[in-house]
């Protein structure tokens, strides 16, 4: 909280998507302090969950390559110098290191699609301390968000089950453009079909789905223009929005037209109900789409849509084909945030730790064990010390050493093959909406008994 | 939920923060079949909230200066074009008018800063109807962020009251960068003091705050240590930490240490504590602070804080001097989303409504009309058409003309002050944290008339 220099506005274009001054103060603050101190040494950080939501029983780990990209490409490049030199914050000897700055660390993490608990470590970074500490808010805020949104998703793709179709329509809701991008990611991650989202095509290969919107319908003077209008433009895969003014109508009116757009060579694929009780209305719309011979035409329902009404509309056998998912799932609306940290665990060879009240932080580099049974379902966790060799799965994997990938990353493809695998192994009561938060996350005797030492020896 | 096209990867990068293609794909198909049907005429849309959520008795418009640049910078470069020529969905008529796309429209908006209501224009665009549709997503998703923050924090600061110090400490769990960014600007025309998140400063001219974190502390082999090096390297508006390990027993620490670096011309400012109850260490730590003679040391409280937390530290006289907000604030935790919508009110000369249940909306081009008490007090708004002329102040004022910005748009600093200005017109209810949604919003005798006749007309 000290207070600012006056506001240096001159400096250029920042692209906040790349820079690493998408950090706070306190970051370049430490960093400058750190050298001031000579404390360059090894330093361990670890980014973990303290606490699950009431709403969800487990994390699906999601964000890493774009941490990944993040880590390695950030540069204090002309803009950065710019600032760093006019807001006169900075000694020359700690513009002149930024200048030079490049990741020279390692980073082991979690894979991208992996189940995760609480307290065990998803991401570490291994670097000279002020290296791994600058890095700090942008880690959090890319690992936290990409996260946040596949552990959302992945319950909305347990409550749809097979068949159906899930889409994410977030974007115009989404904090932003990052977010509505990086939703579009996550959500195809936890097993979504694709998104509205343009830039997900390009960005990521991530199918990309539209119809047309109710000012389509309203442009036009009466409905079943709209209808043909649409249809002739845009006659592949058709789908039209029926809910503009009277839903069951505009149904009719759907079968009216079918023989025409039939005889126009325009195959109907599905109707979109985005008002009203959706239940009530997809019955209503199946009985009159199949009383005229559209048995083969979908139907997909979008509008406040969350896992909830997903569950609900599987469990009442509603002729509903697909769900189109916005703001429910780009804002992860019933529990915003996750309870996480990227904490230091280690710094110059000795364990680290926090004991702040409700904050405390288990010390020393780490590895999680998964111990899996027969059939391949999970069955306990146990995080231990890195040193340790328990049985059962190590869950974090080298990524990044001394500044340079180990391996390539897994495709999109690959880690959505990881997630179904994943939910396959699931204990039973995870998988559903109910909180169930009893599955077990021990801790192993190495760590408790470093816990216990540090705790003995008192604070610093 | 047309099939999408084989994805189409090799697209050139695209700038997300400025693209007209961050969009949902319907947005690019519409405008398709608009051109496809010679539907080109004239179009109003009008952007607005549904629904206040229950814990907000006012919303703040904010947005628009990104808005404004967004809709007069949306060009279709070379990134967008490659993309929109291999993705195989568009005409080479659609792809061409594209690439000449300039916004050639018309916006009117509320100013950023001004209280509005559910049902309220605040903000409106009239441009050929492919056009002006094409904006809707990216339009959206600005001014529904900022607005959605601004609001937040502006519960915040009528809790905190004068004479207190609010900081946005939010970047790490906002959702993305540019959330993150937004987020401070939103804040900040709230009225909050400032932001840890550095690209404000840059972006924005806000002031940027940051002191140190707990690894600073737990890299040094013990406390005091930590505050001397930290205190030596920055010595201008020293703020420590002290709850790393114990809260009171660092506050003794900092009256050890408060004379040597008095003698070393260095002034400690403040102290900031993160964890625990931070009502009953405050109390302890000023009476620590005020009896080692430290009275003018400020004490500053972060770590969970939302509008509640604060109006319940000034409830009870709670020695907290200012807040560092973080996740409450960036995601608008208690209510991540506004129920918002760019509708189409008018088109070709002819005022238009959905009637979708539970989202019908107001036709025609609206404004809104505030009439004011002898003090200045907010009593009663209309919304009417833009044609009536009502007593009041009408709240929409032209903002581009042809596609070309009015005037310029206000400075930060003159949006905080009509930010003020807004506070001292509230209804004392609608200051409070307890629900008030008793603010009379009329609608005008001219558009209930036109509603009226709407209606009877039926649907189209």
């Amino acid at each position: 909280m000290s207070a600012a220099a006056s506001p240096c506005t001159a400096a250029p274009m920042l692209d906040i998507l790349r820079t690493p001054l998408l950090t706070d103060l306190y970051e370049l603050t430490m960093y400058d302090a750190y050298l001031e101190a000579g404390m360059v040494g090894p330093a361990s950080f670890e980014f973990f969950v303290r606490k699950l939501p009431p709403c969800r029983n487990f994390l699906l780990a999601c964000g890493l390559a774009q941490v990944v990209e993040f880590v390695l490409g950030a540069r204090f490049g002309e803009a950065e110098l710019a600032w760093l030199e006019g807001c006169g914050r900075f000694s020359p000897r700690t513009i002149a290191r930024l200048a030079r700055f490049r990741f020279t660390g390692d980073v082991d993490a979690v894979p991208e699609g992996t189940v995760v608990f609480a307290h065990e470590p998803i991401l570490r970074v291994t670097a000279p301390l002020p290296e791994a500490q600058l890095l700090e808010t942008r880690l959090v805020n890319l690992l936290h968000f990409q996260t946040l949104i596949a552990s959302k998703a992945a319950r909305m793709v347990l409550a749809a089950g097979e068949g159906k179709m899930l889409l994410d329509f977030g974007l115009r809701r989404a904090h932003g453009a990052e977010a509505g991008v990086l939703a579009a990611r996550a959500s195809y991650i936890a097993g979504f079909a694709g998104s509205a989202t343009v830039p997900a095509e390009p960005l990521f290969g991530i199918p990309v789905y539209g119809t047309m919107a109710h000012s389509f319908v309203q442009a036009h003077e009466d409905e079943i223009q709209a209808f043909l209008h649409f249809a002739r433009a845009r006659p592949q895969s058709l789908v039209l929005l029926i809910d503009t003014y009277d839903t069951e109508r505009a149904a009719q009116r759907v079968v009216e037209l079918a023989p025409k757009l039939a005889a126009e060579g325009i195959p109907l694929r599905g109707v979109r109900i985005d008002s009203g009780d959706l239940a009530e209305h997809a019955r209503k719309v199946r009985r009159i789409l199949d009383e005229g011979g559209l048995r083969e035409v979908r139907i997909f329902a979008s509008g406040g849509i969350d896992e909830q009404l997903i569950a609900r509309h599987v469990a009442e056998g509603v002729p509903i084909d697909g769900w189109g998912v916005g703001t429910s799932l780009t804002t992860s609306n019933d529990w915003a945030s996750l309870d996480c940290a990227y904490k230091l665990v280690d710094y110059a060879g000795k364990p680290r730790r926090k004991r702040s009240e409700g904050k405390a932080t288990l010390p020393a580099r780490k590895q999680v064990f998964r111990r899996f049974d027969r059939s391949g379902r999970m069955v306990a966790d146990t995080i231990a010390l890195e040193s340790e060799r328990l049985a059962g799965e190590p869950l974090l994997v080298p990524v990044i050493r001394g500044g340079e990938l180990v391996s390539p990353l897994p495709s999109l493809a690959r880690i959505r093959e990881r997630v179904q695998a994943q939910y396959r192994s699931l204990p039973e009561p995870l998988k559903g909406l109910e909180p169930a938060h009893d599955y077990p996350v021990d801790i192993s005797q190495g760590l408790s008994r470093l816990v216990q030492s540090l705790d003995q020896a008192g604070d610093p």
